[in-house]
């Protein structure tokens, strides 16, 4: 467990350095993910982020973004209109940042922004424009839905919600079944932050549209049941989860969605917490998935798979600012015992969604086949 | 078009006055919106609420909310620990209400709570327990689903949003079609009210589970779009929304879900200026819907529909704090006038969700007989 805490804690790498005003350029535009209508937060073409916050007779302004994706923050100064306005010291990495103000030692979000649930609160959230994030962008192509159940759960005595991407074509095609891959969030997040932050939904219409998959469901729902509680991953047990999960969620799915409901064609995958949730789940429940995936979210070793023949695919991912030479020696060593194994590093990016959305379109690709 | 102007303006009627604290019950709890762990905002047994706000050093906090459901606010007072806390002057009227923070002169939201999106922002929500809640609660009968569906819309020019509430039976039958309501919200909210705030998904579970009604479908998607602006409603044109729904909206439905695709099985209906969007858009295109619902958002008088044959139902309401002899009145009128037209008065509520819950609760049940 304990090289799991390591991997789930924000990796430090600070390697941008402070930069005087000149060198930054001026063609900030409102961040992909602001409120309609609104001006701020911004983000230029270097990947430099600015805020402005009204708030005229504060004393103190620090927004928490700062350089190296996590770390550090950027203190906003007062103008004569009342308005704070501040500039991150170097570019953001490129994708998705949560990030919150502390005005006056209280923390609250920016009013420019959508929230996004991470940390256990609704958080503000900042897009910097990524080179390659055409495949997750909104196209003029067919898209697939989002579906919101709420499944009986008795094992927790209530309506549980869970998320359902079914592809374009699920409606079209009433007669065809489908394999399905468990997506699960971090720690902190919840059902709704694979769609929102991850834009898992786009990811998938893009790669059908594409060409590049042959389409299967998704369902994604909360990992973080009364057993976890908000007090960490110290004391964890996958119990709680596992019985939802497992003898709830996917009978309820099977009976609700035209799946295929076997073995061969049903995955599980999990970004941080949810990788190592995979992975217990995976280990515990062996004739109930067959393609495991975990990002950012810890290794299998050979040993800890009891029969190889039910495993069809393993996959492992990071961000290069995480621990890749462990990722990949731990592929390497899956393959050498005989699995089918394969590692992928998502370049430049560290314990954040990027890494993850990437780590997505590869592992969809490598699903079912 | 100056009287709906006057209707949807926020009418002020504030009743309650302030008490001393011997008389407000200690049995406060947390609202049932706040965030996941937070224990603030409060509400007690007579619907007072209380908040608090971690924030050492700042000047001031207000609570927008006070007496008289949307009118007044709130001061905090700050403690000795640094946090701001404050209790509402008199008790709120039941049901939802949005509010937000006014720290230091700037306007942020309550990190307590869950955030809904009105007023062109996503601001704070509390509830306040209402006497009749069973009707939107989450109940242990079959749920149906909420699907976030994607439309292409070349007069925009981009993937538009909509979702679409289907019943539990939905995906068990699958040779079922099922008349639908097109259902809008109100000015500054946007297409999750109806869900998030509105609770739509629930009251039709639990009046099809009571076999109060027959199962339909629900569409709810955008109604302010590029003309409208954030500007407010002087300069509303309704040809581009109209656009929208009627020409790209509806063929999606009809072409992705099992629908009954005729004028006799569609309805629509909105709150406030979704009121007067279908107010509108039943005038310019009756072949399209044949059942009509103002809620809070205006009356047709019986000149201003041409063909009374194409009309099955006119369904008017508001709260008893609004213009209820008005709304009556143009039933009245409209039932002189040969049409089947009913008008419903939700008691003790005014311009605000739970006029529109209890509302949609009563119309759900004169559609499609």
């Amino acid at each position: 467990m304990r090289h799991l805490i390591i991997l789930l804690s924000f990796a430090v790498c600070v390697t941008a350095t402070a930069q005087n005003d000149a060198s930054i350029k001026d063609d900030f535009k409102p961040s992909a993910l602001n409120q309609p209508g609104q001006q701020f937060p911004q983000v230029n073409s270097q990947g430099y982020a600015r805020f402005q916050i009204k708030a005229p007779d504060a004393q103190s302004v620090v927004v928490s973004l700062g350089l190296g994706g996590t770390r550090g923050g950027t203190p906003l100064k007062k103008g004569d209109d009342g308005v704070w306005t501040g500039t991150t010291a170097g570019p953001m990495e490129e994708g998705f940042h949560y990030y919150h103000l502390t005005i006056d030692g209280g923390v609250f979000n920016d009013p420019g922004t959508l929230n996004f649930y991470g940390s256990t609160r609704w958080e503000s959230g900042i897009e910097i424009p990524a080179h390659d994030a055409d495949f997750y962008a909104l196209k003029d192509v067919p898209h697939g839905n989002v579906v919101q159940v709420l499944f009986p759960s008795k094992s927790t005595n209530t309506s549980r919600r869970a998320f359902v991407y079914t592809s374009p074509d699920y409606d079209r095609n009433a007669s065809t079944r489908y394999p399905v891959l468990y997506l699960q969030h971090g720690w902190g997040e919840d059902e709704t932050a694979w769609s929102n932050q991850g834009h898992a939904n786009l990811i998938m219409d893009n790669l059908i549209a594409a060409g590049k998959i042959k389409p299967f469901i998704i369902v994604m729902t909360y990992g973080m049941t009364n057993e976890i509680g908000f007090g960490g991953l110290r004391n964890f047990k996958i119990d709680a989860f596992q019985t939802v999960l497992v003898d709830e969620l996917i009978p309820y799915v099977d009976s609700h969605f035209r799946t295929i409901a076997d073995q061969p064609h049903r995955a599980m995958a999990g970004l941080s917490m949810g990788g190592m949730e995979t992975r217990m789940i995976t280990m515990n429940r062996p004739e109930v998935f067959s393609h495991y995936g975990l990002l950012s979210g810890g290794v299998y070793a050979p040993a800890d798979i009891k029969d190889k023949s039910k495993v069809k695919l393993i996959f492992l991912s990071c961000g290069s600012f995480e621990n890749p030479d462990g990722v990949k020696k731990a592929a390497d060593d899956l393959k050498a015992a005989g699995f089918n194994a394969v590692s992928f590093v998502s370049e430049n990016t560290r314990h954040e969604f990027q890494t993850w959305r990437r780590s997505l379109y590869h592992l969809a690709q490598l699903l079912f086949r």
